[in-house]
């Protein structure tokens, strides 16, 4: 007999020793490799391979025949060995990073139970923990303590965008439910340019068309320019369209800017428009006493984006949409489903909570955040929040003091310090059109030094007319002094013969 | 110094013994009760309390302060006992169930590594596997197999019937991404009465409003009539309006019928409509040599759902959307976000396929898929799917044969076996709307007996006019001709005194 475990192979109450075996030789090279090693300062961040050298190193291709448990173990390694380290701290690429353990033993433990969260039935624990964990994070944004708003998690904050704009059409214009937008109104959506593409791609597929998404202009801050957003809504109701909504950034993507929330929250008010905030990056600053002030005025959103999966390093995926009005989300998106939600049931069936959802089957992305939650108390995710925002103060001083290096916003809000580095061949040049396209091409050219040595990644982008930059984002707490010096020595020493 | 691991926690590189026990524990746990007692014929499939008395029973409560490590392991075990068992053998109440070993081994890793499938820079290898597999998948469909045609991964069934939405709105009317579907044609979308939900759900979603989804009969079978089809898209032409597509189900939620692709792909060449086909659950039988001629036609779609978390066992998520039109995803839904999908990269970034999706962070479902699939071999996911089928066939034939029993289609089609059971108290009843009336209260009752007693866990419905019917429904393979007898033993048992 060889290795193979013959298909079908489910654990179905025959105990098979073998079986078991492979699922602890598996978990035990996960541990090692992926969870501890792989989150070593010692070890690369990415072995980097261009896609046509992985597609020769590793064995992608599919057969007809099962491969052997041996095999199998091979390409469980290798998988580790070429995939990108994201929980190493020396990535700080993206706005999610670091590996919480409790975060990732609630996931493996949802991935044992496999469930869908649409009925309390199949999903007890599970609708439970949702209710309480929106709950808090409803008293957390502020709304009123008194049994009213409603939540769900969502497939991404793009997803939860898209819900935010969905609630604000239900609102004014709740015939569009069984009608359609064809005849109706032009209904206008107002964000910053420098909020996340989400809202203008969430309003292609839901039927508004990009044309109908008005970017405001942002301030040198990165915030919008609350001026700028009156005056475009009344020239659109000049031109007899309806201002809909405006979706706010509580930390953009870029600069991490939070725009004044209680300024556009008095101009929907006096428009009557829905204020969604868009707080999937900003929105774990809410558990600090310290950095809370941030979002001050997000209590009078009507809806928010709050991803636990970024600041607050709940495991991918982890979206949240909070809104202050109880009903809404069902009421917009209910089909009442017969075969699903069925009403004879012999339980309180207002606990089959699916049909607000898009989805129909749905993760339960609840319980790796709760189990996080618990582990380290509300406390413990402020003193989280607090280190990571300390961290981004101290690395932004780091960066003011050292030659070579310009910060691209003197004080940055959230934890997203952006910079430049400029080489000592493009230090005296003159500044202007030909220094800004030379030091396009700087950041680049060091990002493609570091994936090559797998020594760290941060990512780089233009914004708007100004050259290519680094964003370093951190939400990692335990990285310390020596780790932000590390991050500029070694820019520096990529980059310092460009 | 007690045994609560002080916050903010991560692994980072400073090995922490106390920490990697604190996993060990929780994995072998989560191995021996979840994944092997909760999968076991003796076990309870669910332990049932209602939602009032779980909320004593568990500590659902969210606090300031942090809980103890051995306080958290307690949690971790109450979540599983309080937890429906889907993987258990007696679970067959959705269209998901058993526990694949190496789907969760590879979910398990995914996790560990915490992805987000957007760049090839931060996910080389699973955006590799997932150009693998949805090729396959589309090989598998019969699409031509000359480099043409896309897919992608989606978070369910629903939004990726909301993508063939989407592709078939920017097919026949591109303009809509910019414009809005404001000042446009008045759109229709076609689908079956027994057709999923979702397409109604995301219509609405998507600005198309309820209205413009029109409902197709069905047949006796629970097939889309074709004729009334075709009589209706007339009809709407007559009437000024534009037939965009028709969403084709290959497999029923309910019935698992399969509708007549074939017939309707012809309708949609006449009138030029985009074709979409929800082979969400039926889709796993194109594996099979036997039972793929069901969805004879498919490769005619313009567009698929097929989701591996449902007949093929991936675990919770794994949907997909597969078209045969190469480049419609990215032109439909692309904004080209500079800060993300930068086009000064020193790699091919083409492969940086995150802008074809509505989601911007995405979890790496396809590896669970891909190892499972590595694991078993096609001819394994055949093989497991004949076995499905064929125990489907066996207990077609036993509730043919027992009194009692009356099925609901006298050859289904797909695993969902639906039938009645009828209490010996209602057997000599004239049939006729009191006999319905009557009928209709006992597989309610019946589920609540095997919920409270944790016997067995299947659905119940009504479907149009006709009384509450279970609807049995079979993706785990390892299923035996004793379980099917147990299953109508244990209604029967439940039932007879009704």
């Amino acid at each position: 007999m060889n290795d193979t475990i013959s298909t079908p192979n489910f654990v179905s109450g025959h105990p098979d020793l073998k079986l078991e075996n492979f699922i602890r030789t598996c978990v035990d090279e996960i541990i090692k490799t992926a969870v501890l090693a792989g989150t070593n300062r010692a070890s690369k961040v990415v072995e980097w391979h261009a896609p046509c050298e992985l597609k020769q190193l590793f064995d992608f291709e599919l057969s007809a025949e099962p491969e052997t448990n041996a095999k199998l173990i091979e390409l469980l390694k290798a998988t580790i060995q070429y995939s990108v380290k994201t929980g190493h701290p020396y990535f700080i690429n993206q706005l999610y990073s670091g590996v919480d353990v409790y975060a990732l033993i609630g996931q493996w433990l949802t991935d044992a139970l496999n469930p869908s969260v649409y009925t309390y039935e199949v999903a007890p624990i599970f609708t439970l923990m949702e209710e309480t964990v929106l709950a808090e994070m409803r008293r957390i944004v502020g709304y009123p303590n008194d049994g009213y708003g409603d939540g769900i998690f969502c497939p991404g904050g793009s997803i939860a965008n898209g819900y935010g704009i969905s609630c604000a059409r239900y609102k004014y214009a709740p015939e569009t439910k069984k009608r359609g937008l064809l005849g109706g109104k032009q209904l206008i959506i107002f964000t910053s340019e420098d909020a996340h593409y989400s809202v203008e791609k969430l309003a292609m597929f839901m039927g508004f068309g990009s044309d109908n998404v008005c970017k405001i202009a942002t301030n040198k801050l990165g915030k919008m320019d609350t001026e700028d957003l009156e005056r475009k809504v009344k020239q659109y109701i000049n031109d007899g369209a309806r201002p809909l909504m405006v979706s706010a950034t509580a930390g953009t993507t870029v600069l991490g800017a939070f725009d004044d929330l209680n300024s556009i929250a008095d101009i929907c008010e006096k428009y009557e428009m829905w204020l969604h905030a868009d707080a999937a990056w900003g929105g774990g600053a809410l558990v600090s006493k310290k950095y809370r002030h941030l979002l001050k005025g997000i209590e009078r959103a009507d809806s928010v984006t709050w991803n636990p999966h970024k600041l607050l390093t709940a495991s991918q995926q982890c979206s949240t949409f909070l809104t202050r009005h109880k009903d809404i989300l069902s009421s917009c998106h209910s089909t009442n489903a017969t075969y699903l939600f069925q009403k004879d049931k012999f339980y309180d069936t207002s606990y089959d909570t699916g049909d607000k959802h898009i989805q129909c089957g749905r993760r339960a992305d609840v319980y790796k955040f709760w189990f996080m939650w618990k582990a380290k108390g509300t406390n413990g995710l402020e003193e989280h929040v607090n280190r990571a925002f300390e961290m981004s103060e101290y690395i932004t001083e780091l960066i003011r003091a050292r030659p070579g290096f310009e910060l691209v916003l003197e004080r940055p809000e959230c934890t997203n310090v952006s910079f430049w580095y400029i080489p000592p061949s493009l230090r005296n040049m003159e500044r202007g059109d030909l220094f800004n396209e030379k030091l396009n091409a700087i950041a680049p050219k060091i990002k493609e030094g570091m994936i090559k040595k797998g020594s760290m990644m941060i990512t780089y982008q233009p914004l708007r007319q100004i050259p290519n930059f680094f964003r370093l984002v951190l939400q990692n707490s335990s990285l310390t002094q020596e780790d932000m010096k590390y991050f500029l020595d070694e820019i520096e020493s990529l980059g310092c013969n460009l």
